[in-house]
């Protein structure tokens, strides 16, 4: 990668001395001694809401039925989005790397991780079914993409054979289905097992290894 | 199934004129007419808010640091969640079937559906891993659930070697991480690939089908 870049850091949970907020601090540190510019999307302090709805499109083209993909298609040509969606979508285009951290909620993101993405990532802006814009032709081609993430349930759980099965294989949902698709670059993603249940010792172990992982992109 | 069942409809689209909404009258009617009892969740009518947070907890245990899954275990023994999701919980407990429905956003619920099992199916109502509840013991034996979605990508590009591939496996982190993990039997999921851009005949057609496999339940 190169050496310098802008990052934007999308953070979804709503306790700042948990676990996962050292994780956010750890990294914003990380990433700045590398040298990096980092923006911080940290969506519970922002009071970030996740329903896609109709005022979403200021301009809306249709005002008697609400078409949510059609709006979008429209929107994305004038730029006619909601004050809160069109900061989010300045971040995105500015960003050479996204990175999305978040705990795991029945193997998947929470609802206001998964709203960041149903709000922002529009059609239109990361990928165009119209003008087929998607995976090798994805609007966000250039840009990288990864997952950081924080289960309860053990390892043994989430691998094949496991109660829930490969959670990487649940994660490509979103980072084939969302980054790929946009076109995106997807780095390995970083996932810290049964991180509720952890001591101080493996929390600041954890900790480092993060550190290391984000020093060495 | 038994003859007459108590069905709960959770439903998640914005607009009362989609194709979504005419799937969810056809569902509701045919229930109705097969003797079955209905409630309905109709997220967007109820303004559903679809962020886990602090304040779900009424009775927190911990007022220095919000650990949302101790807070849950905690409150599914005394029964102190919001009233929200209270209301929501009774529903399900009276229920025998849920069914969900809502449009696919990138390969998933969107967020206020993803809400609504974040906060309501909480750690000690459907599941407890404190007490080993899950899969085979899961706490909700002896009830069903079934998906029903719309997809706006045509089926080649939900299957396998399409470009998302298989929309079951993706769902699966539904079907089998929820449902079945709270011991839920699967009924086999309802979708409609490309909806966004059928024609009114087809449309008809869907609508029929769709009554006619929710009347052979």
């Amino acid at each position: 990668m190169k050496n310098e870049m802008k990052v934007l850091y999308v953070y979804a949970h709503p306790e700042p001395k948990s676990f996962n907020a050292a994780l956010k601090d750890t990294a914003l540190d990380a990433l700045k001694e590398k040298g990096h510019e980092v923006k911080l999307s940290n969506l519970y302090a922002m009071k970030f809401h996740p329903v896609l709805k109709a005022s979403d499109f200021p301009e809306r083209k249709n005002l008697d039925v609400f078409n949510p993909f059609f709006e979008a298609i429209k929107a994305s040509k004038s730029g006619a989005f909601a004050p809160d969606i069109k900061e989010e979508m300045e971040k995105v285009k500015w960003a050479d790397l996204i990175i999305f951290q978040f705990p795991i909620y029945f193997t998947a993101m929470p609802a206001i991780m998964k709203g960041w993405i149903d709000r922002i990532l529009a059609p239109g802006f990361g990928f165009n079914p119209i003008t087929n814009n998607a995976y090798d032709t994805g609007l966000f081609k250039g840009k990288s993409a990864m997952l950081v993430t924080t289960t309860g349930s053990p390892k043994e759980m989430y691998s094949e054979g496991g109660g829930h099965g490969d959670l990487n294989k649940h994660l490509e949902s979103i980072t084939h289905c969302v980054f790929e698709f946009m076109g995106m670059k997807v780095l390995p993603s970083h996932i810290i097992y049964e991180a509720s249940s952890m001591s101080r010792e493996r929390g600041a172990e954890e900790l480092e290894k993060y550190k290391k992982s984000l020093l060495a992109i």
